[in-house]
């Protein structure tokens, strides 16, 4: 673990791991980097005083050596003569330390503290935002998950199982009405979750109030005729004003749970709906291969995903094993387990997730998701995984739950199969698709 | 240009050109992108009738096949058999159109589609975002810069050169008191633009209120007594909230401009802080190599732009020439261009902002700055370049304003220098430092 050895975390500071790589030499580098994003610039200046490096300036606590490489990982401007022609690339992981009276606790201040210029300094050919480290402060300042794990589960009153969930798909495309009519269904499939696509928010074929206008009355009648809640979570992307409005839309129809593109919206946006939400805020993560795709660039989940959490989101996307994209497993459940690791110590809230998974999800990935992240605590989505199971939506649904009621008995997928003909269907079904 | 030779855009229709790298057929992977991005998914559903496809699915309108490489730029999940085990790695520009439909006008919804999810897919070993080509109908939709280069000209009435500008530093350390004072100092040297760093926003050692109140009267004092206006841009990055207040707060004192770091604060919080804004927004772009750093992952700042600019900032950051950055001097000169090239053609505003030259930045690339951008339509800020002046302060910024003179008359900055002392100092000081 990054921080693992080091003194506990003061009260009044806060600290970042990076990777970094860099053909200067470590100390050199590292310090670079603490100057730039404390009290320092590219020449010494005379406000800038002992005293104040002492009061403001940022700590590198550690500097472990990692492999080096002799060719960069990214393009940097030319380097200085006297690292010679044939410069190795030594990378590292660092810790640095700032004082929280540098900043505050404020989310958009730390942003720029612990990721914003120095992605850009000439002088790391790599640089990766691995973790961070808060003091209580973040905890006092900010709302955090409003619903969490325990209260996502108690609106809807599923336990010993995950949610169960699906896209509407087509993603866009389909109006309020379709929309209304493939919920029907899904509701009588046995869904317990429901999101809009990322792509699907407030456009004029299918705007926000008609979705909700038309999606609502399908659950509440569903609800009153079985007694069985489920949860539709509306896309309000969109401007501030506006995000109220979609809020108070679906308050006021009876919903439990809206949805934002947290990169989107942004983090400002996110508190502010958090600041009045009477519902679930589900946490989509669009645009996150910006920050992931790249091992010389970017920022890991375990880091990313604090900034959200303290915003106030209650669910937040993590991909899925075997996915559609590009992410390992590993990262995968890596976010997923960080999702409901405390950030805080008791007693301070510890703003856990629920974690979501989605893309290309079916059957087929249960058992080693069960096995990665050891907990039914999360909504595990299936779009094409549930719509396109050849014995229909309900055939569909069927097999992901008893995909984890085998995992979660402890019986191979194979086993369970034999018994259960949604499960062997989605077996023989989604297994070659997904890994082709 | 990434739109050339293309029919005009449809009003009903959003273009996006992106960089791509793949081992796939180049159709295969446009269309994998194009369906992804609009109604597709990774099976065929039932609901994605051949209708609802021709309605709401992405068009891949180009495909220019670029050179090709042996090796992914980015690590992918592992490919199909099909592909062999030695694939190339096929780059290629592409242009991808939307139906304005599926989204509308709305930001947050244009990043959820043109730079989203995409991003991930395994498809590709390289994906960048180059421009976007967007219908009138955003331009009705967002307020755009309020001010933007005509509007902050006319409230500091300085033409015919750039706004000479500096950034407080050091970047944080310095209280309210000390800020003012620096203030105080910059102002008799004549400097007509003055910003926090993007570090200082409203901490307990300098809270945003505090600085105002300390700064604002000697700004206020300065004009009365010079009858000449400056500018300082106060960096109210924060809550939705709490940004309205700053801002409240700094036209109660008589500021004209307030400062947000867009990526921290997200797209909502600025098209929010415009809807009221009685002041230039200047917009700082701190965080900005994440997306720019890796040539295979990431956004062209033409396209990036394009968000905020709609968003309403009046001022956006492009770093500057042989800046202590990993940027090249091209990519600055380009987004520097961009910034005051139209994103709509008349009668509607092209949304031009003022480009701001920053980092490491002295009298010494006047000449070629000016020369990249062929206007002095900018705001020119220099740190170091003016406080580590060896005259001081007053000589710092003589010496930009003098570099300024001699590009404008189409002198050398030599010959200039042989008669203006804070020039020729700045050149023997800062030209070393910075080749350094």
């Amino acid at each position: 673990m990054p921080f693992a050895n080091l003194p506990p975390l003061p009260r009044d500071r806060l600290r970042a791991c990076y990777w970094i790589e860099t053909p200067f030499p470590l100390a050199e580098a590292a310090a670079v980097l603490a100057g730039e994003q404390s009290c320092g610039t590219f020449t010494r200046l005379p406000g800038e005083t002992d005293a104040l490096r002492a009061a403001a300036g940022a700590i590198v606590e550690r500097i472990t050596a990692l492999d080096a490489v002799s060719q960069p990982s990214l393009p940097t401007r030319s380097l200085p003569a006297r690292l010679g022609h044939t410069p190795r690339y030594q990378r590292a992981e660092i810790v640095v330390s700032w004082p929280l009276a540098n900043l505050g606790a404020s989310l958009s201040a730390l942003m720029a503290t612990v990721a914003g210029n120095l992605f850009e300094l000439r002088e790391f050919s790599g640089l990766r935002l691995l973790d961070l480290q808060l003091p209580a402060a973040f905890a006092h300042a900010y709302r955090g998950p409003q619903f969490g794990i325990r209260g996502t589960r108690s609106l809807l009153d599923v336990t010993g199982r995950p949610l169960i969930g699906t896209i509407i798909k087509p993603s866009v495309g389909l109006d309020a009405a379709a929309t209304a009519d493939l919920v029907r269904q899904l509701l009588a499939a046995g869904i317990d979750f429901i999101k809009d696509d990322e792509l699907q928010a407030n456009g004029p074929h299918n705007p926000l109030r008609a979705r909700v206008d038309a999606v609502m009355p399908v659950i509440r009648s569903h609800e009153q005729h079985t007694g069985r809640r489920v949860m539709y979570a509306f896309n309000i992307s969109d401007e501030i004003e506006a995000m109220r409005a979609h809020h108070d839309h679906v308050v006021a129809a009876g919903g439990n749970c809206v949805m934002v593109t947290v990169a989107t919206v942004g983090l400002a946006g996110v508190a502010w709906l958090r600041s009045f939400s009477q519902v679930a805020i589900h946490g989509h993560r669009a645009g996150w291969g910006l920050l992931s795709r790249s091992p010389a660039i970017g920022m890991d989940s375990r880091a990313w995903q604090q900034f959200w959490r303290l915003a106030g989101v209650d669910h937040l996307h993590v991909n899925g094993l075997r996915n559609k994209f590009s992410e390992s497993d590993e990262t995968v459940i890596a976010a997923a387990r960080a999702c409901v690791r405390p950030m805080f110590a008791e007693p301070d809230p510890g703003c856990e997730v629920m974690p979501v998974f989605s893309s290309a999800q079916s059957a087929e990935q249960v058992a080693d998701t069960y096995r990665g992240i050891g907990s039914t605590d999360l909504i595990y989505c299936c779009g094409g995984g549930i719509m396109g199971h050849p014995g229909g939506i309900a055939s569909g649904v069927q097999s992901v739950r008893e995909a984890w009621e085998a995992a979660t008995q402890g019986q191979s997928l194979e086993a369970y199969a034999a018994t259960h003909p949604a499960l062997a269907q989605a077996i023989q079904h989604f297994r070659p698709a997904v890994s082709a």
